[in-house]
């Protein structure tokens, strides 16, 4: 199954001069969805992770589908804001300014095996903002999972030390 | 399985006088993430339902997870502004003014058959307007399945000609 021809390009989305890789209809297609767990399946073995993290918000469906097919749970980082009780934040810089991610001081126990999944990897802020997070906890992370890696951003660069699976690269 | 004692309360978020009841236990733990989506089924044939739609962004999860279940697809119903292309939206009114969801103009086929996914049913604001654009669409709601439902709030009444289905009321 060909992911690039079932993923929608929208130019100067969400604004002039970005064109938007779109993987809602990976999600609308059992097949493309299934696909792609599979093949994450491949790379991940059962044995090396405990646990999935989706990043908001179309992380969340990713790491739902692993850790369906694992038999594994699933944890939400958040943007700030979102989740209750204690948590811990990391900030990362985006093109204005910065933005903050939070997860659950609970979420994580300490060495549990972490892969964090989400849809695209573009320059690698996120992800490295959500690692951090996942070892300010005390888990390890055993990888990260991308439908998408936009490989001219080299968000790979922020995550080098780290396992990093991408179905499609651009 | 008894969902309600893995369901954490927090008091007073996200403002004073709310009680949050977070469904991540759920996501967390394997067993009672299978225990919820064998709870669904049981309530939506197969042969009733075309595809799931989730709301942003906790019930991403819930409608991935029923999506795997009955081999359909899911789809994303968003904060206004996330999604690329021709959209439709909806606003509705939430305690200090008003809110906007969106949809993709081609989320929904004529005529489709969608189970719309939240982690819970509070006012039924946010669940009403999900309904008008899968309806705006020409899609059918087949129902609403929820986590929680907090039936002081009566959110009911805004969607009680659809097929309503919660797992833990409050």
């Amino acid at each position: 199954m060909n992911l690039q021809n079932i993923i929608t390009e929208y130019p100067n989305f969400p604004k002039k001069g970005i064109l938007f890789r779109d993987i809602s209809p990976i999600l609308k297609n059992p097949a493309a969805l299934s696909h792609v767990v599979d093949e994450f399946a491949k790379k991940f073995h059962t044995n090396d992770v405990d646990i999935f993290a989706g990043i908001e918000s179309r992380g969340f469906p990713l790491a739902c589908a692993m850790a369906l097919r694992y038999n594994k749970g699933m944890i939400m980082i958040r943007k700030q804001g979102k989740l209750p009780g204690s948590t811990v934040k990391r900030s990362y810089n985006i093109e204005y300014g910065k933005a903050t991610m939070e997860i659950q001081r609970n979420a994580v126990n300490k060495d549990q095996r972490v892969v964090i999944c989400d849809d695209l990897l573009a320059t690698g802020g996120t992800a490295k903002a959500a690692a951090e997070l996942i070892e300010k906890l005390g888990g390890q992370v055993a990888g990260f999972a991308f439908i998408v890696e936009l490989t001219d951003l080299q968000g790979i660069k922020k995550i080098e030390k780290y396992k990093c699976e991408s179905l499609v690269r651009y």
